[in-house]
């Protein structure tokens, strides 16, 4: 390990090395390049950084991560409003919106209920939830929670208060193989599933 | 890729890319870590990258990266102050150091001779160096520069500066096979010189 003269040096370099994925060789070579490059550079960074994590807020709606009061995704008037995907948190957001396919609006939990770690129901915004699908004409609500006894039992809570709409659809995400995968590879329990779910040749 | 529909994430995500090897998925996942984390992670990134860029200054001695206007090394009563190491720039020091195998001091001369790019002698610490070993009882200096045209000359061009000084030794690190590597694959200038600049066996 390369050992330095400077302290602003081994600051920084700690600092980077903390960050996910960074080593210390990694860091060392980032250090240098700001170092060759403008006061500018650095002040750019370091200002982006700083403005991401003090002025980030959560959507009042969807409690999505937002810039503003209300996120872009609820301000938009190009997306399907009687549809809510239900999510745990803002990175799944952002992996659905990658794939294009989904057009609707979503809610963010906040997490999944799991009482072990007393992450109880009234820890979640499941209440707004509710709320939103009782005042928002809402048709259908879709599950996108992990495959977990904590996904299973939060979709199980939250259907059980939606009960009374007789309308609503309630979906969950498709589970099964992944496309492109072989018998082989598939673990018991998601090919158990994919068996007991199976369904009609072409569809 | 990712669509954001944050501009702060956008933001973030854009100037942590620019760092060298983080691509876009690293750089998500950076900025994934920085909102998991509290505020004073961010903060304490961002100040010490600021620090970094706004407080390093140079050596007035030996032109080396430094906290202070006296670099550690320059300052430091352990090592060998009749001895300076010649290197192009301030990681050569740090790669240097790194062997634990040098106990002088270094002088940094920000560059080497290169017409071709306009890097004439004027532009690079030479006359300083010039003056260091004739005023501070210098015994030797080893030329630590790289195995190139431009290191080359800039070492012959500083040789011809110091040849008055009758007791001065000038020196150059050693050039040859790598430690470890197997003749098949040492490029032929390399290997040309390894036996050119033959050892006694046993040295």
């Amino acid at each position: 390990m390369i050992s330095f003269s400077s302290k602003l040096i081994e600051d920084a370099m700690n600092e980077i090395a903390k960050l996910p994925g960074i080593g210390r060789k990694s860091a060392f070579r980032i250090v240098l390049h700001l170092l060759k490059q403008e006061p500018s550079f650095t002040h750019n960074l370091t200002s982006a950084l700083s403005r991401l994590r003090n002025e980030i807020c959560y959507c009042s709606r969807c409690f999505n991560i937002s810039d503003e009061e209300i996120c872009s995704i609820c301000a938009s008037t190009q997306r399907d409003r009687s549809v809510i995907c239900v999510v745990e948190n803002f990175k799944d957001v952002l992996i659905i919106e990658n794939t294009g396919q989904f057009k609707g609006l979503y809610h963010v939990l906040g997490g999944l209920i799991a009482p072990i770690e007393n992450i109880t129901p009234d820890k979640l915004k499941i209440q707004e939830l509710i709320q939103r699908v009782e005042n928002e004409n809402i048709t259908e609500i879709i599950f996108a929670l992990s495959a977990s006894i904590e996904g299973d039992t939060t979709a199980f809570y939250i259907t059980k208060q939606l009960k009374h709409l007789k309308n609503l659809k309630i979906t969950s995400l498709a589970r099964g193989l992944p496309i492109g995968s072989e018998l082989e590879y598939a673990d018991e329990i998601t090919l158990g599933r994919s068996i007991q779910a199976r369904v009609a040749y072409g569809s």
